[in-house]
């Protein structure tokens, strides 16, 4: 089963209507929440007047701060990576007391017996407010003069760290030649089709609190709660139904699922919330900017020498999960390349914002962007070919594994593991006709047209840690259920799981009934990010289900007296080689080993048939991706038209191609929207200016080409499973491919695109001012 | 922890009146189930009609067997033991479609929107019975033209077999003397203060059936229902919340139970159903009856050569579960005897009664009466001492552990482990002062009163397998909890539980949580029967608790920088010895071992400071008893009171003595009432008589004295916590101690009990007879 292209198990009930998101989660007689949120980007609660609301008819409960601390151990949200080295005091507020930091944090929450009514009531919320002044561009967020983005945090720089190896000053003076780049990457959102949501429901016959949330982080949910509620684990139930993407923006614990959660609990009334797209816009977790200055060093043939420079990463009103995301961008940077010296110095500022926290590709992107711009001015400046400079760069084969001199924050190094990344490049090249272009373009531009291609390396680590879970059971029914940690969230994951425990146990797909984001089903979990699910959930899986079919044949070899190696397993039967007649079903087993009492089990086996994993990566697995693409470019409007994109992935073993390359597609599509599409803009008071598809534009089918999809499959012993993660890795070089194409198109301009999303508008300028 | 008085934690919520039965479990727009039960002990339905109920007011539905078969994969209950090799066709159905055998034989249930409605629903159900003869006495059944017990069986002789070993004949051959009995024990049942209760709710938002039952068998429950339901066993959840007592008569999965929650699942309505009192008399489980017809033969010194007879055993109109019963009462009848050569032909009849499966005790107590009245015929006919005959016959510490040529069901050889039989009944003696009570009852005698001193020894094997769970979890709020498929039934195993966690992880009893009787705790779990929870669960939970011990040292030892030795685990912080301030506490721990994403665990320990362990006990260890008592008969009367009550029991290691002492109180009132009391009386056409407590007997405190306990504690191996079962033993020697102390009360009269309960006005007549 593992490897074939097999229909999606989750397709049937979506596309028949029939998927089950928490807005489909109805409980009887629920109540409805809306969150009052500010209005101001920065200001001082004076007052909350709850009286007009309540007198709202249908309104139930008003809640706010005051209140939330009775219900909570703690009315701030816990960092979600404690071991993070951060100041205290950083993370956002369940609802906020005091002083708000962005457009859109919640103050209050409206109890209504309708969402209509609760919206209503939200509106009579009266709060009387002092506004302050606001920081919205996070480079003058760390001017001396700047005001303060928090009055409870003495700097509006959170952290500054540098991240050097290698003799960095020596590399620039012995340097054949310095070019220099200052780049921006724009704030973007995650957008999933499906918002956040949560509904909470409390018991009282099975004294267990059940939160049902569109997360990408059930296991970590439950915790949250259960440590700010002051309750056992096991009297709280997070269960994710169909979860309509995530990307990112459902990575983290948000407020509104304590706040829904502690309500549901302590009105011991279920409350339902659905976000709203203006609410996904304002309070649903965004990424970057990220302005960096940067010049890179290299020889006379090209060689890189070194690397140097300074990041900008707007964090946002407050820093509720870490700071990976500019982490990993400083550190992604050199991707798959030799880099000898490096020296980033990153600033972590603060800003009036929604706070930011990976979106996919955590970072990965805007470093790769990075390196792919001061890649291609190496190339300009010195006259030389895109691809051969990058030729000159790349890791090949022979170093691998190779051992970055830079760490992981686990401080693990980064080793990149298998790959031909050469291989990869030139199949790319081979496959678009790079060779030819030159040709192609002439012929374009002797009829008008301005077209230009661009290619780009990235490489992604993948698995992350600490460990995923999977349990695999055949009950006495004959019934293999698999429940993981691991999130489904749209990718089918349920059916790659399905897919390995079928190959194992000689059963189909459909005989494997997955349950995955429902705590209730395995007790430890992790949870979706980091294209790790595959990896490490996959390899739980792999060996769960092994252990259980090695259970299942120690039985049948002592029921039917023979040697374990007689047997095999196929169909949901134990046989006996060459001797079919001579069998045992897995639910014979599974019924053996249930027990009866007072007789003993099957010796040797223990009871139950089945077993739970949770492995734990020893490292990451590197996943390499090259892509080259064709544009071409409107010089009158600054239109960008994508006319061939050409995408290979190392993605490791393909557990179902159908579903990779459904990652994959969605990976580039991402790309393509951070390229050229997606803005998230304020005004200098820190105002959201994008709060709707009209205002921030999304790429639909009609912008996006058809995309050819190459694959290699680099071994890893990484992994039993042998796979690398596919969830990111097709995002990570679009923004630089398509940049470098566009740089092309528009050679005769000299134009070098240096800010993403590219803006048509600014493109005309700058051929204007070429002109 | 182990081993102190510790008040039970269940005591405060039940004493204060929160405890939660069944009966408390209310379900917001829950119905209501009255079942149509048959009047007949024995008739062919050749119809219902349900139109007249189906008009009654408040009722919604009326169910037969027809709607059954529809919503089941079968419409009979699954064997219960299904390796015992019976015929099939012999288990009751869920509804009875054709021929009812039994007087109390649910056809049809009526489902109304309160139990009132229901119950006039189900008088409104037209029933059209065409009578058959029934059969009412076991010995009546096996007679050649006996009317047959159901029509679709060929032999009212459900099975025969017999138990030999040794030369049986040549013992009785050489005999210096031989002795006869016909023994008479009649049926009983358990009674409980809590009878059975079921509510059952599907909930579609989770998917799942939660099925709350009175039982002792959650696991064997849920799968019985996934098997019926055609559903995995993941979509069911049972829950036993507290139970009222549970004695055997929850040992079984009941028709009521199935056809409860299929109706809840079809008709996606909650409904209840709690059984009344007549409902219990009618068909609950009950015991016996049995009719022995045995002989003995010694040698001159009263040493026994040899057992030899037959015994007939009343199954009851079906055999839902196995003839562990007539088994056990067979096998059970050598005690802690040496009886070289054997031989007892037994056979199971069928009748038209509720079938019997064991109650407390399982057939020992039948088996421990027969014995030990043949000892009181030796005694008497040879003129010899109870005890010495005792003495001279017991099996000696050093013929310890003694293999018995008798096989439990399972195969396995019963082997007597440890103990001191002897030194236990002098221990007795001496209590009760044996030695001095010729001159107490000359005393008596003289002031017209009649005393009697009886003794009686037992043995019971404990700890039946094949396994039982136990999960033990930290969880990173702190929280310990504690799952086990053992069962709670009012025994205080919570308490039991929590002393074996807290002892392991030095915390108070208080701090865990003990989770038993929730299927959704816990995937494995075998269930409450057999003196075998705390040997079989409490084994695993010790030995889960020191996984979690181990694992927290390991972490602590590598956070510590210690060796683990140099640890201590107390109060729930692991510390270093002698420097109190190095330490870690155990909730720091389990967040640790939850990983934090992107870091990597602390290594070697693995994810979740949680363990499950499913022990499995090699063989059973066998707990011993002796106890004696004074009676005093009213010789006009026959009125029996027991005047001084002495028990000694070896239930090795004690968890807790306030507990252990409350089993055995609980056992000898069993006893008590078996002796004494309890008779299910039915007539000629099995018409059941005794259907309430007017009828009845059951002993209350006025019947029973002081009971004076003993203990010793011999260690055992045969688990790790050195504990022998304590739920039965205290049953197994009652009535025949009580029956031997009668026979010296009266031994002016040569009255011999040969029947329990001893009826007053048989004594009298026997009285009469003699004199």
């Amino acid at each position: 089963m593992i490897g074939r292209r097999i229909e999606r198990i989750e397709d049937g009930p979506l596309l028949r209507g029939k998927g089950k998101y928490v807005g489909d989660v109805e409980v009887p007689g629920g109540l409805h929440a809306a969150f009052v949120r500010s209005p101001h980007a920065h200001a001082t609660i004076l007052g909350i007047d709850t009286a007009a609301a309540l007198q709202t008819e249908g309104v139930v409960a008003v809640l706010t701060a005051a209140d939330m601390s009775r219900y909570l151990t703690n009315l701030r949200m816990p960092l979600g990576f404690p071991t993070t080295a951060l100041p205290a005091g950083i993370t956002p507020f369940v609802l906020t007391p005091q002083e708000v930091c962005f457009v859109g944090e919640a103050v209050a929450m409206v109890i209504a017996n309708s969402r209509y009514a609760a919206e209503d009531g939200a509106a009579d919320v009266q709060v009387d407010y002092a506004p302050l002044p606001a920081v919205s561009d996070c480079r003058q967020a760390l001017e001396p003069q700047a005001p303060r983005v928090r009055t409870d945090f003495p700097d509006n720089a959170l952290t500054r760290f540098t991240v050097a190896y290698g003799e960095c000053e020596q590399a620039f003076a012995q340097a054949a030649h310095v070019f220099k780049d200052s780049l921006h990457q724009h704030r973007g959102g995650a957008h999933p089709m499906e918002g956040r949501g949560v509904v909470a429901e409390y018991d009282e016959l099975r004294d267990t609190l059940t939160v049902w949330s569109s997360t990408q982080m059930a296991h970590e949910l439950q915790f949250t709660l259960a440590e700010l509620l002051g309750l056992p684990e096991t009297r709280i139930r997070v269960i994710a139904p169909d979860v309509g993407g995530g990307f990112g923006a459902k990575f983290l614990i948000y407020p509104e699922e304590i706040a829904i959660a502690a309500a549901a609990f302590h009105l011991r009334q279920p409350i339902k919330w659905i976000e709203d797209r203006v609410e996904h816009f304002l309070s649903s977790i965004q990424e970057r900017d990220q302005f960096w200055d940067v010049e890179i060093a290299v020889d006379a043939q090209a060689r890189v020498l070194g690397i140097r420079g300074s990041m900008i990463h707007d964090q946002g009103a407050y820093t509720p999960q870490g700071i990976n995301c500019p982490y990993n961008a400083v550190t992604g940077v050199t991707g798959p390349y030799i880099v000898p010296a490096f020296s980033i110095d990153a600033v972590v500022a603060q800003t009036n914002k929604i706070y930011t926290i990976p979106v996919r590709g955590a970072g990965y992107p805007e470093g790769a962007f990075v390196m792919e711009r001061l890649l291609d001015r190496v190339a300009r400046g010195m006259g030389l070919d895109r691809a051969e400079v990058r030729r000159r760069n790349l890791v090949t084969v022979d170093k691998l594994p190779y051992v970055k001199p830079l760490k992981q924050r686990s401080g693990k190094p980064i080793t990149l593991d298998t790959g031909d990344y050469l291989q990869s490049q030139e199949t790319v090249l081979h496959t678009i006709d790079y060779a030819g272009f030159a040709q192609r373009k002439a012929q374009a531009r002797a009829r008008g047209r301005h077209i230009g291609i661009g290619l780009a390396n990235a490489v992604k680590g993948t698995g992350r840690g600490p460990f995923e879970s999977a349990s695999v059971r055949i009950s006495a029914t004959g019934h293999i259920s698999a429940a993981t940690g691991a999130m489904a969230m749209g990718q089918g994951m349920r059916t790659a799981m399905a897919q390995i425990v079928a190959d194992v146990l000689g059963v189909r797909v459909n005989d494997v009934q997955v349950v995955s984001g429902d705590t209730s089903s395995i007790s430890m979990g992790i949870g979706g990010f980091a294209s790790r699910q595959t990896v490490t959930g996959g390899s739980s899986m792999l060996l769960a289900a092994r252990q259980v079919e090695a259970k299942a044949r120690k039985v049948a070899a002592h029921v039917l007296k023979v040697e374990e190696d007689a047997l095999e397993v196929r169909d949901g039967v134990v046989r006996v080689r060459n001797s079919p007649e001579n069998a045992i079903t897995l639910a014979q087993i599974a019924r053996a080993l249930r027990g009866i009492p007072g007789y003993d089990l099957p010796p040797g086996a223990g009871a139950g048939l089945e077993a739970t994993v949770c492995w734990e990566p020893d490292a990451m697995t590197y996943a390499n991706a090259c892509h080259a693409c064709e544009v071409e470019v409107d010089i009158d409007t600054g239109n960008v038209a994508i006319l061939r994109y050409v995408a290979l992935q190392d993605c490791g073993r393909l557990i179902n191609p159908l579903i990779v390359e459904g990652q994959i597609h969605g990976g580039i599509v991402h790309g393509i929207g951070n390229a050229l599409f997606e803005y998230m803009r304020y005004d200098q008071n820190a105002q959201p200016l994008t709060t709707t598809f009209a205002d921030y534009l999304l790429p639909t089918s009609t912008e996006i080409p058809h995309l050819e999809l190459l694959f290699t499959q680099s071994p890893t012993a990484a992994n039993p499973l042998g796979v690398k993660g596919v969830g990111e890795v097709g995002t990570i070089p679009v923004t630089a491919a398509i940049a470098s194409a566009i740089d092309d198109a528009l050679s005769d301009f000299n134009v070098h695109v240096s800010a993403i999303p590219v803006d048509p508008v600014q493109l005309v300028r700058q051929m204007a001012q070429a002109a």
